[in-house]
């Protein structure tokens, strides 16, 4: 049944399948050329019968290998699961309004648990495959060949440019992560940031990093609730967070937006999107590295930030920059896999980069993209056309410090 | 009771209300000052009963006047439209979604009817008030002090960017009107179009500017439906048509731009849209003006591309810029409003204002903006960022036709 499968759909590229007894098949041709060698042969099986969530499980177990997971991943989102071929998966489609709401139930209880699943990991981990400065969420990447540094920085930039600030101007940043964005908007647009995480070990290094940097004066770093803050701001900022929202809770999250910006205030927010309909979180995912987790379509997005009477300004959708950052990060976690391995054992670091290999391909092949979506009360916050975004162009303060400062 | 109302609800400028017999009221305090001169006493009682279609109807019939119908609308549409206070709004929201489709019924048939309701007036009429190109759509202002031609110009020079077109590739447009922009991207970017319109007065308009210019070879202007289309095109284009398809044909229409866009092709369609929920059409404008029209919300439209597997790439949003071609248009108007009174009458002169400046407090103040979406199939079909739309700065050829040139 999996061999008739795959000489039927494997139409790009090509991919070899190696049993344990050596007996090896060849499905497509042409590159990239994907070697799948099975290792337990009850593996095949079980991917067959759920795919979604069984190839990641199986290949945590070490029930099967490769010798390049990215390429093999490559071939099967390209032949299995791309949105021109969508309308061939037959699973579970009429589960999905079912599911979604089931999935998504992140009161704040909920909410904190989830975050700790992923965030509270030792921040050692995380060090070993971001940037110097802790950007876990999509680069910028104005030229393919930027280091990832730069790219980070380039997004940095990119984010404070679209938010319009002005010195003494208060904001606020849902989602603040080791706060590498809040020093910046702090350090480069002379702004007061109040930082929220869930996470105590995130709230923990990014206070330690405003101290190092002598910031207490500007930057505070509160673990707490978006649905908690009680005051307003003139900016509000949320870079990579609007995926643990869910999307029982869009309405709470914008309407929290409106109730704390000011009249003339701006808001970006910043979260990985899909370009298909609706769906629902992959299996595999949810369990295993983003419970609660949800990716959403701009139908649904737009929906609620048109209910909670916010007006759009601009929405950019990034695409493959995310696939560049993950490309990025499976490349520096595999210099470090040995050390890793050693830490948390094999299982953690074949589930490490199966996750980040996957969410690559879904970003090269499977219509994920990121929305960067500005915000507003009024219709004259911001100016009349974005050219104010690319005057004099975005590079980060890694390439060309003074023209960055300068866009401040 | 209207003066209770308005009592209550001016908060923002100031109303005078002035009686056939002399007597005078005003409501509110500071500018704009707006006055109402009532001619027929039993206007007052229509227009509170049904404000969103009497207030036009009464003036079409000479029941007020008002010495600046701009500023009567602006306090108007502030202080009792806009999406702030839209929640006092109890009239006619749960019959929305009851009434959405049966206005918009485009079948082929209707669809020609109530584009001939329109577009079918005299061009001379259109050439009173439109620029020299004849651009019956939001023109683009990167500053304020453009002329009207400038900033058309403006407009054609960014769509065409948008694009990405190269020499020699075939361009559809959808809604072409009097050929401006298919003239523009046949001289300026060297491509093939083909021009769609459903009003035989634009066709002719059209093709005997395409002949003036010797353009036969490279731009066809077709009187035909977008569903009848056969061919498929690298890059589909479409300017203010969106707006006359109606909520149950935007799977058709998507569908269209996926099934006649090349798998390496380019679309952007251009319509003006609501910031605010799905809502309905006003019902004085759906009866005198745009028969069978809409204005979407985003989260409408994007679902529809979502559905039809077309990625979306970049949605501008276009505030204020209506507003401002509005303005220009009612004012060209004014210039020659004896010359249009004595062609088709003073109730005619009544609508045609009443309709533009309405339109222009709606850009102002009631949420009204224009989107700009591109859409492809493939995420690597536009560059990786927006820059290239940027450089050098689009300022139109009437101000600086080397750039504009070097640009396509």
């Amino acid at each position: 049944m999996l061999q008739r499968i795959l000489n039927e759909d494997v139409r790009e590229g090509s991919l070899r399948l190696i049993y344990p007894d050596g007996v090896t098949r060849r499905f497509g041709s042409g590159s990239p050329e994907a070697v799948l060698e099975v290792a337990d042969p009850k593996a095949v099986p079980r991917v067959v019968s759920d795919p979604e969530f069984m190839l990641g499980q199986t290949y945590m177990e070490g029930g099967w290998s490769t010798p390049d997971l990215r390429a093999l991943l490559e071939v099967l989102l390209r032949n299995f699961a791309g949105p021109r071929n969508h309308r061939r998966n037959r699973f579970g489609r009429w589960l999905t309004p079912l599911l979604r709401p089931l999935q998504q139930w992140n009161r704040r209880a909920a909410s904190r648990r989830n975050v700790a699943h992923h965030y509270d990991l030792d921040e050692t981990l995380f060090r070993r495959f971001l940037d110097s400065d802790l950007q876990y969420s999509c680069a910028y990447w104005p030229r393919r060949e930027l280091t990832l540094e730069q790219a980070q920085a380039a997004k940095r930039a990119h984010i404070r440019r679209k938010l319009c600030l002005r010195p003494g101007q208060r904001v606020l940043d849902i989602g603040c992560g080791w706060g590498g964005l809040a020093i910046e908007l702090a350090e480069q647009a002379g702004a007061q940031v109040v930082g929220l995480t869930l996470s105590g070990e995130q709230a923990r290094v990014a206070r330690q990093r405003v101290r190092e940097r002598g910031l207490e004066g500007q930057v505070e770093i509160r673990l707490e609730d978006y649905r908690d803050v009680p005051e307003t701001f003139d900016r509000i900022v949320s870079v990579g967070m609007f995926e643990h929202v869910g999307t029982r809770y869009y309405d709470t999250y914008f309407r929290s937006v409106h109730e704390h910006l000011a009249p003339d205030g701006v808001a970006l927010i910043h979260t990985i999107g899909r370009v298909t309909p609706p769906g629902v979180t992959n299996p595999w995912i949810r369990r295993y590295i983003f419970p609660g987790g949800y990716i959403p379509a701009m139908s649904e997005v737009m929906a609620a930030v048109e209910r909670q009477r916010l007006a759009s300004a601009d929405v950019e959708v990034l695409r493959l920059h995310y696939a560049y950052t993950l490309a990025e990060w499976f490349r520096r976690f595999q210099r470090v896999r040995g050390a890793v391995a050693e830490e948390k054992g094999e299982r953690f670091c074949r589930m490490w980069e199966f996750y980040l290999a996957v969410s690559e391909a879904a970003f090269h092949w499977r219509g994920l993209v990121v929305f960067q979506l500005q915000l507003a009360h009024e219709q004259t916050a911001m100016p009349l056309t974005r050219d104010y975004l690319y005057r004099p162009p975005v590079l980060g303060p890694t390439v060309e410090p003074s023209r960055t400062a300068a866009s401040a």
